[in-house]
């Protein structure tokens, strides 16, 4: 679904056979102003498709950015001014918060995590544990927030698991098939020993994924073969632990809970005379 | 949209121009049998929504459900089997366990707010503030964590908020213009001082909420009009305050982070030989 | 399907792959004028999607209103000026007027209950007997008419039938399970006897149903109850006798003919030099 | 759309967020019967559109037809049985209904006319006047009445009118550039007087369509021409005053009032033990 | 699919989850100028259509014709200028290229082939051996290089083929039950000898197909019956061969290579400064 | 698109308002066994979807298939059967064609290509040049073939052109800009000299692509940076040449006419008794 699509069904999802409570106040025309407000401190992320939302639903609506995607916001920031017909906005509004607050929230917890990595060359990465039929726009959010997209799905970057390989029996044969016929795309390896990591380095794929792991297994495994592969860890990182993980010389660490698990920012709509 | 759309959609997202890693791993056809299991504690919502991702992605896989939607689980337990090709397991894995784990959530965090009600007669609401395009599963799940579904969109019951009273002159004048063509629906209207709660009891409308009252000035509207109209609250509730707002005496809770805010439940897919 | 879709969907039925016609008379481009003229007497309704209609196929097309949605009309009356190349009008007329000619009829035939009404306080429903796919644009023809609108669909208003009854044991039962459950809906039982009925008062219900019951019973019924419940009748009823109902004190009149068996309003469309 | 198409957005269309009625209820599974039985007399027509509804809603429903289509009914026949869940039944009912009804409608308004065509070898035509979205399906029932499809869109004749015509420059012209480029499809002229008529059969076009023209007119037409061209008639036409225009040796006599301005066919579901 | 859709879905089909050059290089804003020159020498069609490839990707674009369709290309020629950012030209220019290629090679085949034809009457027409999901544009193609079409699908002209006839007993008894029912289309009957076009030209139908007739026959069938019914023929004809098969007299020659197996015309796009 | 609606939307293109031939034929129902045979010789590719294609329109067809994709065929052979009602098999007949034909053409013309390259380890890519709408399975009968992918859009790779280059200031800037944010794809660049070469070899991208060069020029460039970096070569390339293109080392040759410019292989379908 691309994102003009996604927001004419999310309105409709909303809309259904119509807001009966405009229909029924049948009101005279006129013209209103509303603002959206921060009321907590974070990353805006989403501010061009909440526009795209109220202008969906009414193209005579008016909205003005005073916060663009990746500026931060503390509590009483106004984000956006949106001015026309008082129905268009009370009908759009839901909609347009429930994708800002949503992928604000996104950016803000992602900003944090960035943030608690000051001072390391790791990237912070997300994951494939985004919400159906919003991956495109909460990878985006992690963009925003200042971290990097690992792949969108299973068709831009080969990812062998264990049970691949257990299935073509063992990480030497699974990379060869591989590699007989792909021409395109980077290969990453799930490790989870020693073992593994050095049949995988002898293989020459790009990458070896490090799951779950201790502290001490990692940077044993970095300093062996730090100039031959890449390393990406996961599982268990959070803002606390985060900057001991990336200090072990890992290139990437990646979190599923940056969109599986992320606090909307809190944003309101306010109409202002 | 549909759920079969939904999850078509869904699987579509992850799958793109096709599974690279078992396109060119190209593994001779075998069976294998996978578990999904919980790593937490909380309530399953959405092991039907997960089988059926499984069974569009490949009719042929068998699922069997150990546990159904309203069941508690904790960390251990198993919640569904999957069995068949490997290729099809590893392809619908991800989008399974992104609606499982979703709506699982919702369902465990409404169950503790619902628990934490014990011993009164107040019901806990949804609201709007839902994912995108997900709406009608989330409001499902809030119901299997012993939530109950506010309206569901703009389209089933009159919602007079401060602006459409505005607008209109007044809460007299509103819902009389309402009453004027409405045969179908409740109606409810957003009060924030005593005045106005006075003139919607005598406009005879079904429901009020108190948006962001004091327990003391909730208390006192309960007492006056308990007779004649129906309570609702909202706002900075959560499971240690629940009990306190609900013995006041009103007959709902709203609560927004239900949907917009919440931590998935940690399930996972094993392979098993 | 939301009113665009219909109508993009309506010209592509009509169009398939190109009109032949047109196509191989290959004119120079000119600039035509036509008029929508009435040749009946009746309530225009879908004036703007006529127009929507045209445009959509065209987007240079001029659309010009005379009459308004729920101006009346009579025989020779010019509803609308069509003015652009005259194979777009050509294109777009027949597509065009499906629509007005139908939902004038309805509005038309609406209106003319609605006037066998007056001086009762009786209101005139609609029904879910309507067009599969148009239900939407046809409950808008009966408001335009004067009517009011029954629920939209199974989603919007809880309605109990024989069969909900029977198959819960008894309405007293059914009314409780829904009760249960329920915060948002009115209730309207269907009743077929005055022993019915009184169950349905006790047990608080919002509204009964009254299906093809004598002017005599249905007297008797609100003369008890009416204080106390609100009186829907349907069935059998039309211009010449809608009176006689409405004067028993029902709130309201429901008939299904409004939508499924109403003349098209004759109407058509001349070019003029 | 396709027929598939068009049968599942209807029930979305009733459906909705979800039949609340038996969401609330909650009963538990049972089978049902339930009967389609006539309420007047005519031709059945959209018996297996009806079976499909029920099976698109519900694939466990069994539906046994009693009546096919083309076949007549007087009141109290039964068309088709349908057995299964209640809830599914009365989900589906409504659709099925609103299907079947109109069908049937255009069908037996259809076969009437057709009947009060007895002796004559006149065909009945239909038209483009049909309900948007729906002309597959009318014009489908108008053949199980007895009728004969004209076109079915702009696509699949070449049909001159008196636009086309002026723009052309004259019936001469017209024919001529319409015959440069066609090689598939047969051309039909409509006609408003003898100096046309006697052109449109010069130029050797395959049909012309007298429009609104006076039994006396028509006559004519038909003796001088009758061996060079086919005729067909237009407007004004009425189960009364059919056979009068039969007479007059025209071909084909067209009915836009056959799907437009159709009364739908009372048919009724009922639940029995 | 109208056209709108298949532009639309190709260039999904092309940028997927997104242009990872172009999103990675975030570069400035600018302005650039491409041009699609012709490689080789030919006739251009669908140049519309790759103009609407562009500002379906992106409004702001400008494009300009410099070669409209029908018109002849030579080596060098410039056919359109794109203005506009580097990064949407870059992101429409295959999409764009690959509709106005395919389209300028069929367009380009037809015309030599209809330019082998100079001199005769016939006509070459293209078959329903096109392309999936571009039968529109192909056919379209077809009549810009100066080729005709036959019947765009099964629904448009009746065409009786061995198997049907065989069905039917025979192509007197196929006729008779298609007269029967018919009246809107012209009638096609195949044929593979003289007693089968004895028998078809008996039948009044409206044209013969020979199908893999050597020209002998075709020359010997022409001659006996060409002034009762038209004639058309189809296999191995190519545009060393067609003008033979043209003096036969035969009104129509159709041929599926036209559309199945058309080398697209070369065409680039360079960006100058 | 995915297949399934591919197969869906192209059937519904030939089928439009339906089969008039055998709607009118109405014959009374029986089987039939049809066979696709080879007329020419070829690689078979698309039987699968063939097959898919009949079973859509009819899901009782039975298929056999007598060979699969990757099997040579030679004039008479059988390729599948199909049994079943007559007039199913007429009306999903040409579609079915219309995709194995032109999938056997890739495949067949691809495997001449490969077969030319006997001897070397040079791999042959296709490109982005495909039919619109159908890229996914042009680009699986490639692979059938025995050919290999290239990136499958914009989406799975980074390519940096001669107009990314300049906009950046350069190669050096633009690959660095592209490092800053990638972590997952392979990058690749289009050289037109030697400096061009050395700058990206310099880079550490995985792939440089030489557009149109000499073979001398191709010798010396491998020849020197062989050890570094993958070559891909594209432009000018057929089975006569693409040997001699192989010899000078290359990885890769990329050529768009496998799918741009494809003859159909020749198939048809018989009913035998």
């Amino acid at each position: 679904m691309n994102l003009e699509e996604i927001i004419r069904k999310s309105l409709e999802e909303d809309l259904g056979s119509g807001d009966i409570t405009t229909r029924y106040l049948d009101l005279e025309p006129s013209t209103a102003m509303a603002y959206m407000i921060a009321k907590d401190t974070g990353i805006i992320a989403g501010a061009d498709i909440a526009r795209q939302v109220f202008k969906t639903l009414d193209p005579e609506l008016k909205v003005t950015l005073y916060r663009k995607d990746g500026d931060p916001v503390k509590p009483g920031d106004e984000i956006m001014r949106i001015e026309g017909r008082p129905a268009s906005i009370l009908q759009a509004q839901r909609t347009a918060l429930n994708f800002l607050q949503r992928l604000s929230g996104i950016a803000s917890k992602t900003n944090r995590m960035v943030k608690a990595l000051a001072g390391s060359k790791t990237k912070l990465l997300d994951t494939r544990k985004t919400t159906p039929l919003l991956r495109s726009i909460e990878k985006y959010a992690v963009r925003v927030g200042g971290g990097y997209n690992h792949r969108h799905g299973l068709y831009d970057m080969i990812m062998l698991k264990e049970n691949h390989i257990r299935a073509a029996g063992g990480i030497s044969q699974a990379v060869a098939r591989i590699k007989e016929h792909n021409t395109t795309y980077k290969i990453e390896v799930e490790i989870t020993n020693h073992a593994e990591l050095a049949e995988a380095v002898a293989c020459k794929v790009d990458r070896v994924m490090l799951d779950n792991m201790s502290l001490k297994d990692i940077r044993l495994a970095v300093k062996t073969y730090k100039k031959q592969i890449e390393f990406e860890i996961s599982g268990g990182v959070n803002e606390e632990n985060i900057l001991s993980y990336a200090k072990t010389g890992v290139q990437y660490i990646s979190s599923g809970a940056l969109t599986h698990s992320c606090k909307s920012l809190d944003i309101s709509l306010l109409f202002k005379e």
